[in-house]
C-alpha cells in the first residue's frame, strides 16, 4: 500500500530551527515565505494568481518520533494525533492554507506560513470557500486555545 | 527529495467507479462513508470525537496521468494544475474536508465524501475554522461554477 512521493517544489522561509517557527501560521499572519516550484512543473501554476487563498501540502522532513497520543503546543492535555495538527505525524504530511500575495514566473510569495525553511513541497490546492469554509464546524479542544509560546520539551 | 508515505487505513464509500464519484462533497453532503483506521494507529483517534469537521488525506490510488495543464470537470477553459482540484496530480494526494458523524472504534462515519471506494487513508487532521475557514478567500475560477455532471471523456 506504499506510495512514493516527489516534491514539486520547495518552500523557503525565515525559520530555520523548530524553536523560531510558528505554531500555526493563522497566529503569525506577517510571515512571510517564497514558495518555489520546480521549473517541470511551473506549467500547472497556470491561473494561480486568481486564488487569494492557497492550500499547501509539504513534507515534514524534520518530524522527530511519532507518538500517537501526546500533549500539542497549545494543550498540556495529551489528545491522539489525529486529534491535533502536531507535525510529528504518520504520514510525515503537513498542511497549511496560506495568503497568496504574488506570483513572479515559478516564485509564489504568500504570507501566513508556519513551515521551516528547506521544507519540500508536494503540492499546491487553490482554497475555495464553498469547499473548504465550514464557520460552523467545531474547535474542539483548540476552543478558547490562545497563541502561547511552545512548551519546552515539546517538538 | 522522494518520500515514501504509509496509509493508515482506507475509505470506505459506495462510490465504485470514477463516474459515480462525486466532483466535490460539498455539492453532496449526503453521500456517506466509513473511515477505517488500522488498529495499530487506532490509538491516535483519542478526542477525534471533539471535532465536527476532518480533514483527510488520500493516495489518489486510481488517477490516471499527470497533465500540467487541462481543462477540470467544472470549468471547459484549461487551467494549471495547481489552480484545480483534479484528482490526476503530481502528488497523488488528495485532500477531502467531510463531517463527523460518529465512531465506533477505528471506525469512523463521515458525510460530505467524495472519494473512490477502497482509497487508502494518508492522515486526518482535525479541522478548525480558524486556522482553515477563510471567507474572504476568491473562488477563482471556481466563482458561479455550479454542480454539474463531469463532461465526458474527462477523468
Amino acid at each position: 500500500m506504499e506510495f512514493n512521493c516527489t516534491p514539486i517544489g520547495v518552500i523557503h522561509t525565515s525559520f530555520d530551527t523548530k524553536e523560531s517557527a510558528p505554531i500555526q501560521g493563522v497566529f503569525h499572519p506577517d510571515a512571510i515565505g517564497t514558495v518555489e516550484i520546480l521549473f517541470e512543473f511551473a506549467e500547472g501554476l497556470l491561473d494561480i494568481d486568481l486564488f487569494s487563498h492557497l492550500i499547501l501540502l509539504y513534507h515534514l522532513d524534520r518530524a522527530t518520533d511519532v507518538k500517537l497520543v501526546l500533549r500539542p503546543f497549545l494543550d498540556d492535555t495529551p489528545h491522539g494525533i489525529f486529534a491535533t495538527r502536531h507535525p510529528c505525524r504518520p504520514s510525515g504530511i503537513g498542511l497549511s492554507i496560506v495568503k497568496l500575495l504574488g506570483r513572479e514566473g515559478n516564485l509564489l510569495q504568500v504570507s501566513g506560513i508556519d513551515v521551516l525553511d528547506g521544507t519540500p513541497l508536494l503540492d499546491i490546492k487553490p482554497y475555495v470557500t464553498r469547499f473548504d469554509c465550514f464557520p460552523e464546524a467545531s474547535e474542539g479542544w483548540f476552543s478558547g486555545k490562545e497563541k502561547r509560546a511552545k512548551p519546552p520539551g515539546r517538538e
